[in-house]
């Protein structure tokens, strides 16, 4: 199986990003996590994303705050899909963040997740992985299913709470 | 290798979507395009996700503009990547549709790109599948080498204008 | 007389969401509440809103927050009325729920509120059926003459406090 | 049946509002529509929201744009449910009209739509008086059959164009 | 010397508020202040601003959150200068204030100050009053002076402070 | 009678402000206008406004678009109430100087009125002054039920075209 | 005397940057101009900004619409002074262009000017250089004379014009 | 050396200020720190601008808040490169000192750095110094290695807290 990259662009986007790690453990799908930052060390980053592919990882994830340009600068130098994880940092709410990531220009393009959504940015990293690997699907499908039956639980729970 | 779908809400987001039927050509990629729209007709929406992986599709592209729910519609029904396309229109110039795209509930993402940035959203699909096929991943490759000669030649051309 | 149902995306709306049950229970009208989640539980919430007005249902609430689809995902099942009340949540401070509620496309209206505004949901569901039911009516008049003699004691308070 | 009443701040919102007329003819549902502005003629608009219940009107729309405050103007007059129809005009793009509009205090609540969405304005003031007027509901129900029709009529053409 | 009147719409605007009084009696000038609501108690505040000129008013400040209509409501009914208040409340930072209050159709002006800026709108209505007020005039330029000073002061003290 | 300055920071704003003139020539008040810029001609705006008090003027209105200054640098040499008029110019729509002209510092008002708002500029300059002269003050509220009379009247228009 | 560099991402963005050419000729000072793309030719747009200190270069200007990058990716391979400039360019006016310029990480600065704003982006260039270039400073102190004397001519005819 | 003077418009801004002062002290950079107020103390801040060149600055930095006009304060005195440094105080976060800094007109630039980036601001004086001192950019080479080997010793770090 392919290995998924996730580079973030500082160690303060880490309290954020691990929630990304642990969605990797639980489809047992293999990756890495590095701090590269696009502008305190653009080689080290531009470096990974060229190599990226002959060192067998199938997708990027890039997570920076503020004129974050961290998947932009990885984009340019793969065509592994890139995704983009706006992260909330400053004074500006993340807004910054997410125009930065996603107004890509033609050619170039990231699939950016919501701001600081580290859980979705894991998950569709895995659901690029399962387009060619059936179990892996398979895994997702089955998680969907628990995901339905614990909101489901919860509206059960509520039921009674408002008869109680 | 799979096919791409891309979905539309109306066929007034046709014009901007075009250009990613172009984009599919130019890579031979099979592909289809359907107008469902999250709120005319769920249904056909619905159903069009929940078959997509047997049918062997292996991205879905959503494209729509205002309270733009298509892509988390189709994303809701299918674990397969979702490519979401904010549409500009009516009032408030694509950034409605831009949030309600990608700020997606952790359990659900939609791959977001650039508001009708609808080459990218076709390039990401391709990408997304050149992740198992080495092919179309070489066409990737040979293409970005093109546009970088494109960019130097525009450069070389700036040069003489200025010398001029 | 006809019921409301309260539909949340989440147990996280819950907090906001219970000031609404209190005003049915001031204005004794019949409510049911529950958490369907668009995207997590697609078929259910589809499901009651496409049963919700043989169940004798008149208003449907939808609670969510970020890229709310909720809202518009019932009111592509029924032509009861649907009220969209937008939740604060993730970084970006409930404007990405607020336009991803209101911003419907044409033949789809949802009846949006403000920004967590779960009272003026609950009265506005109140209002709509009092159009048939002049009970209603009446309690709601006189709950607006109480709320101006509130207003009116808390000027006469200041007053107080001014010449103190 | 109840009536409908539509209030314009000016006669500069007409071009949008008529788009609502046309519904109310479609549905054969009595109306009127009067130019009233909140700060111009404030005791003709809270005249006519004070005496709308007993004139036998049903629902308010309320059409206005930049400080849109007519909607909220009305509902401090009536407790008959107020619709908000925020109007794009001036130098910022409807985003005043919206928020002068929808984040009204609580215990006054206006059921907004989106910007210049005279139709959806139109149909929720509909669907509102078909609570309690079993006719009218089945006509909607019709024109929702009719809606989806055309998208798949449009999707069947798309079809076609694509095989051209 | 004309009496400038305070009206807020709710009762929680008065700790903001409250530094508009401080203002008023240091420069001695006669105030009164209410609460009025223009939503909850829409003839009180009206029949307020429709008496003030002959009750001797020479200024109305208005303050409110959120769809803050106060000060366009009051402006509706007289023509002395009208000053809006935007107070921060609710989901979106006073934003929705500000518009709501600045946007003002033509023939209806409010002269608006910065969100939750009850001093400016306190010296902006002793500054009115000072337009045929030369002692207050004066008071007014002893005051900037001060201001002045305290301002270098202060710079005194940084550069204490950067040679300590 | 005192008089009123209009200040706008560059001849582009003419176009916009002129409809300022008309007013005051309809009031028959006594005014001056000049292109006094912030940055370009900082003296002579300053100089314009700390003399503006002994050579009776009432009011200043400033108008300026992006990064709007000239209101705030009137008003600090000044006691005069200044006007901020926000000129809609470049890239963001005029809410760049919405908020550079009304988000003064404590103790530096600025009575900002809505984006291009000319004739409210003017009109709330006249109803400063008015304060202090009451023949002003009739006038303003006769044109107040001109202005009523007027929307009444397309009412009428309405009603014709209505029935038609 | 050192050379300034401006580079822009895309020949789209020339005929905005063309008006910093004139300001450069007016002060006769030696530039060349490039079109690299921080994501189409990341390498020539690094090379170029490494280089550039040892090329006699003094500043570099870096324009570049939607999602910015390129001021900061060349700030990220040099220490001259990079100045950015966001070009409006896509569906959301220029405000993702200015964010992904201005926000930068600590550590690397990017001396940001307004939204198309190039003649300042020309102007800050040759102030920087004349910093340490006593006659390029006479020449900028020159220039702000005759601005300052433009400003006051056409003061000077809006007299005429109003006398008229 | 030319010195650098920073400025700012409130001693509230001087928490965020101070992490300047770190910076020109690192690079051993001679410098002053004042409170001069664009509004309050308008003649100081103009003197110092005005005699900044002859007082041997090299590089202005202007610090201010909310309608942040202190910047294009100093800019209009000096052909100095004025550095625009936007403070987070107030109601709304910080943009409208960004827009109130960055949007200058044509003629007077204002480089403008992100908000509350008081180290980049200080980062870029030096930085504009350097343009001129060889052992200056020494310096900053030198930095800027040091920060990448920070980078990438957090990296280090995460590798062995992930085999950990």
């Amino acid at each position: 199986m392919k290995k998924i990259a996730v580079i973030m662009g500082s160690d303060s986007d880490l309290p954020v990003v691990e929630a990304a790690f642990a969605v990797f453990k639980e489809y047992d799908v293999p990756f890495c996590a590095h701090i590269f930052s696009a502008h305190r060390t653009p080689d080290a980053a531009a470096r990974f994303a060229a190599e990226a592919k002959e060192q067998d990882y199938g997708v990027l994830i890039a997570a920076a705050g503020m004129a974050a340009h961290l998947a932009g600068a990885l984009a340019a130098r793969t065509t592994l899909p890139v995704i983009g994880l706006p992260i909330k940092a400053g004074a500006l709410g993340g807004m910054d963040a997410l125009l930065a990531t996603v107004q890509m220009p033609p050619g170039m393009p990231v699939a950016t997740v919501g701001v600081d959504a580290a859980v979705n940015a894991a998950l569709l990293a895995v659901e690029i992985l399962a387009v060619s690997e059936p179990e892996l699907a398979e895994k997702l499908t089955a998680a969907r299913r628990q995901m339905a039956e614990k909101v489901l639980n919860k509206d059960a729970a509520l039921q009674e709470k408002l008869r109680g």
